[in-house]
């Protein structure tokens, strides 16, 4: 009985999913979901990417946090439109589930324009969060390299849910035991498609190259809605 | 209805937490639960921990892991009786329960003599391990320098539940923007009775105060079991 029932939440789950990417094609919005362990540099990368972006681009971005809206409040000096989805107050803290980004991504769908692209920052956390399809055209996985090497075998499903794999805190690599190639190995046996940047976001190095794949992966929606 | 059904759930969880706990207190045998985010360095503070302590102690390991044995197969070098629990194959796959606890307990405590301590390596993840008793004496928080200070106020059930913080990676600190006063306050601030040790498990800082918390928790236990 337990199983039925957890079958037909995962089946309305789906169908919340897949009417979001619906309404996201209808608008020609890129949506974007960011998974990646607590401490990993989610927010910073958030920061750096609207500040690069909206001048060119309308941003928007979904914050989904246990308790707190810091990383919200760190976000909103940059202008740009931010829904807090404080997760404990919804019963599963450990991830943002489809009807919460519903409800958010109607609201912002409704700006005047919609935006361009809407960034997802998911709780941190490698489990859960790698669970749900939220309806975003990619799940993004930030990775940290002090997080170590064995991430991939450990945590598959995040790695086999991602289309890019960002490698930051680059510049921590000569103080730890990390292997690049073998931690891209190891990712690719679970996901031979996946992509990877490495940066860091303290530097600034690597962000170029992601500001890019966005615009790529942007060109693409907009191709599928002009269809 | 689905307030209810988990109503029960936890009033279950609860029942099993209580009776692991006394079966503990029974053998005079202390367990710790550890949890931390993915690669803040339990399996190897596991590794240096029972290389210390197992010519003294009988030693036990449960370790959960999303999936794969590779955590296991480092700690059963150290010929330590290690039950591995793959969370993948138990449904929710983001934390230990207390009935996978109670059957590994059970097991371990048939050994002869029964094990002095047992170690729970819980899955690496911030927010679900939080919220479970599995009738450990205290759950031990490991938390890793380059993770940044925000975390006590983003995870405060992580900080709320544990007794003592274990701040690892500490050689990292100069290369990481990282303010231990800072963290501290934050943490004391969810949970005012919270103890702290700061080490690098890399260089063995910080080992010495670890073993001598263990073994004046033991004697704590050991105590009460003697009543």
């Amino acid at each position: 009985m337990d199983l039925e029932l957890s079958r037909k939440v995962d089946f309305r789950h789906e169908e919340i999913a897949s009417r979001i990417k619906e309404k996201l094609y209808k608008n020609g919005t890129l949506c974007l979901n960011f998974i990646s362990s607590p401490g990993s540099g989610k927010t910073s990368l958030l920061e750096r990417t609207l500040d690069a972006l909206k001048e060119t681009y309308n941003l928007a971005v979904i914050e989904g946090d246990p308790e707190t809206d810091r990383d919200a409040r760190r976000l909103e000096k940059l202008h740009v439109p931010v829904i807090l989805i404080n997760t404990s107050g919804t019963g599963a803290s450990c991830h943002l589930s489809p009807a919460e980004i519903e409800q958010a991504v109607d609201d912002l769908l409704l700006e005047t324009p919609p935006p361009d692209i809407i960034f997802i920052e998911n709780v941190g956390n490698l489990v859960c969060p790698a669970a749900y399809d939220l309806g975003e055209h990619h799940k993004v996985l930030l990775f940290s390299v002090p997080e170590g090497c064995d991430k991939p075998a450990k945590y598959p499903v995040a790695f086999r849910e991602s289309d890019l794999v960002l490698i930051n805190k680059m510049d921590l690599a000569p103080y730890c035991d990390f292997d690049l190639e073998s931690l891209k190995k190891d990712a690719l046996s679970v996901n031979p498609s996946l992509e990877f940047i490495t940066m860091s976001i303290k530097k600034g190095d690597g962000l170029l190259e992601w500001f890019s794949w966005i615009e790529k992966k942007l060109a693409e929606v907009r191709k599928q809605a002009s269809k």
